[in-house]
């Protein structure tokens, strides 16, 4: 049997572009992952590991017309979109080198022996190492930030771990172009090309997740795929950690005193947030508890004023567009349900930015409304009018884990006396793992404070998939008991040659 | 149907002794969770979270006498090792009040907002917050220090979650006794008793990984029994961390110079270690590779003397006295295998150490022999005999993963110069959490830089569950956007009033 071609598709157009390459058969996957594999020891060298990361940054802004022109082609996403999505993901890998260099996620702890103890203690040295060869699925809506050179890879060879990256069906010539230059970067800086590895196609994706010399997982994608791959990789002889990130709905609770305060300007920025990208965003505002009543009126009209400004735009792919079409619609259909911008379809190839409206009263208990709390992926969010604090507690109580959750306040809330503030920011915090206020979700800053992940199914562990933190999902802790310094890695040694930040005796030392 | 009895059984004749609780019902349970839930916010407070655990150690040493006594009765441990083991508890308890105060585990990092970055960073504070009610599943070899008032539940609570714990059948009066000092301790220091539960029963332990209120869980026993509570915590439509300590080899390779220098010592080390406790130690030394010939020859005939002059003994239970002989029975008739002492029965109710040999050379391919590579629970070791360094490299290579490996070396080997030390350091290392130097791997220090874990079946997820990092499993990071200072929490202030260690624009500060 002749493998399966992958094609390269033009959202605007839903027309094939190119054929980029073959879907990997399982001996071509057991290849790749054995190349990675026998990379391993050349990525210990934590020097190497910073060169490569800075030189790939380099030669991705060399490329950066062309990958981008390569990205544009495949996702409809637009230069000025993906050119900041390039910046971002060329600083990422900068800050990841940053992290090597500082060398704290190594986390090293020097106990001394300690006679003292009952019973004594022996000199006990612990650091981090690098788990193995790392699968990262790539995701559809950022074809450079989450995908071949994104943040999983990044914090993966910053840890040490060669990755095989299963490329989106979305942008296969992108992934295939990022592969060719994280490859070069690797040659470039004495590393085995193969700390980088592609396949393409949905088994060779299944077929990654089981190998036996495979040590971790990172996926940012649906929760249908995601748990199917987290699943596949809990049910192995040997299971292995699957930090996944699947899906949002990004509450936002807006309150009564923030409404009367700025209706007008909240309308706006939601509409912005709902809207950018065509709603592609993983941190895209999905569901909204705004006020019944005048103030919240007046914020549903300057929603509805923006969002109708809002052209028609092009999909991912007619797959998400026939699914957002399909979504929306059986949203919409619900008794009880408004649409004062209905979304849908816009053109054959494009999509309708629009909005919905529903009483909170109807979410507060289980039913058919059950849907709106769902993640509807593209431009569309649900406006659900409270009318009493204790509403906004029992919908927000049914809500599922998220990425984040937003709280619009009022100037005369932000000093902490109105009760009602603290006790929202309290109620919010445990449903996500980036709490906002008068802020919108969308836009994720890659700083080292930042926490991409949220409860089940925002994601799959604790994890986070953004900041400096992100490579601490690519790593184990080893102690070395009693052992002769001559034998210890130089980062263990009591002289800290390497001038790590480390704890000593249970205090830290910097 | 009444709920069935939970009987205290005494191991020394296999007689029960008394009736103490009864087996949980799925009401029972849910209502343990609840009262667990319902206890989290009080334990939020820092202060009263170390104060619990340092009461529970004073309220535990006052009790001491009854506690042991219990304990023995139901374990046949004996005093002097039951002594160690409270005092080891009851160290841990006041080591994680000290982790509490010190705050390091809360990973506060600030990001001020910075209008210079491509998009601006806007304010981004994070930190941990507890993960909810933690499901406990006690030991029956450490009927305290990995039991109720064990690593897990100290290092849940210094998280901030409440627990339940599920009692082992083997000391279920000593959960009991333990479950109500803890609870006195909690009310002593005016938290709700409820933020410790205990339930007893198999199928409640299986209801407990499944209730929708528990949010992670700490396991530690057999590969059997914690894959298959794995899977149920894997499988939940909101999957929740296990983080179980399931069965370790915890390989020993002895080189040829160190036999030579020292074969009498090393061969008593290796007899005290494997038959400490009546072989019951999860960090057992259950598989030695020793050199063939004279030097090998010599610590064989050491461990041989060593190992006869040890008594009978009396393990936990006599299901695990049945499954240690028949297990010891079907290793020792494997072809080429020979037991120069006859582990085995005992009297009626002990169980006799021993210790078989066979040549290396038959493990270094799949084969029947590889159940010598299996944990045999109880006071046995397999010596396996080594022609050549690349011998013991291929047979380590098929060892599955390990909470320690031990390298016993020679003092010309120890200083870096000799090349194959250094090579089986590198060896060993990815076999294990811990990795010993001319040590024994039984007695784990409970030390800040302590690593009790290891690769898939040591444990299940990368962690610990001794030492002051066991406290990260039960604790999720959550960052905080553009929130006005007078809503944060104290610890994420840029006055830092509470003086917590912390990062702040990606530096560390203290």
């Amino acid at each position: 049997m002749a493998a399966a071609p992958v094609w390269s598709v033009d959202p605007r157009t839903g027309k094939q572009r190119e054929q980029v390459a073959h879907e990997a058969t399982a001996e071509e996957v057991d290849r790749a992952v054995r190349g990675a594999h026998a990379a391993r020891a050349a990525l210990a060298d934590r020097t190497a590991r910073a060169a490569l990361l800075r030189t790939a940054a380099d030669l991705l802004d060399e490329a950066g017309e062309h990958v981008i022109e390569a990205a544009d082609a495949e996702t409809a996403l637009g230069p000025v979109r993906l050119t900041g999505e390039l910046a971002r993901t060329t600083a990422q890998l900068r800050a990841f080198a940053e992290v090597v260099d500082e060398g704290a996620f190594l986390d090293v702890r020097i106990d001394h022996a300690d006679a003292d103890r009952t019973p004594p203690w022996p000199d006990l040295r612990r650091w981090k190492v690098p788990l193995g060869v790392v699968a990262v699925y790539s995701a559809s809506n950022f074809p450079l930030a989450f995908s071949v050179p994104g943040g999983d890879t990044a914090s993966a060879l910053a840890a040490g771990c060669p990755v095989v990256v299963k490329a989106h069906p979305d942008h296969p010539a992108t992934s295939e172009l990022c592969a060719s230059v994280l490859r070069r970067a690797a040659a470039e800086v004495g590393l085995p090309e193969d700390v980088v590895n592609l396949v393409h196609g949905f088994e060779a994706g299944v077929e990654l997740v089981r190998h036996p010399l495979v040590s971790a997982a990172g996926f940012t994608g649906s929760i249908r795929g995601g748990r199917a791959l987290f699943d596949a990789a809990a049910a192995r002889p040997t299971p292995i950690p699957f930090h996944g990130e699947l899906g949002s709905l990004n509450p936002v609770v807006i309150t009564e005193a923030a409404a009367a305060e700025r209706a007008e300007q909240i309308g706006a920025g939601l509409a912005g947030s709902m809207t950018l990208g065509e709603g592609q965003f993983c941190t895209k505002p999905g569901f909204v508890l705004a006020p019944a009543g005048e103030p919240g009126d007046r914020l549903v009209k300057s929603l509805t004023t923006a969002v109708s400004e809002t052209e028609p735009g092009v999909m991912l792919d007619h797959r998400m567009r026939d699914a957002f079409v399909a979504g929306v619609r059986e949203r919409a259909a619900l008794p009880g349900v408004d649409a004062p911008i209905t979304p849908g379809a816009g053109g054959e190839h494009t999509v309708s930015a629009g909005f919905l409206t529903v009483d909170a009263e109807l979410l507060a208990t289980e039913g058919a409304h059950d849907l709106l709390l769902e993640e509807c992926f593209g431009p569309v969010t649900v406006v659900a009018r409270y009318s009493s604090p204790a509403e906004i507690t029992s919908v927000l109580s049914r809500l599922p884990g998220n990425l984040t959750a937003t709280l619009q306040l009022a100037e005369e809330e932000a000093d902490g006396t109105a009760p009602g503030a603290a006790g929202l920011l309290a109620e919010l915090t445990p449903l996500a793992g980036r709490v906002l206020v008068n802020g919108w979700p969308t836009g994720v800053a890659v700083a080292p404070a930042q926490h991409h992940g949220g409860p089940y199914p925002a994601t799959t562990s604790t994890s986070t998939s953004v900041g400096a933190t992100a490579i601490e999902r690519w790593l184990r802790p080893v102690s070395y008991q009693s052992t002769p310094a001559a034998l210890l890695p130089a980062e263990l040694r009591d002289d800290n040659p390497l001038d790590l930040p480390r704890r000593v005796d249970g205090r830290p030392e910097n």
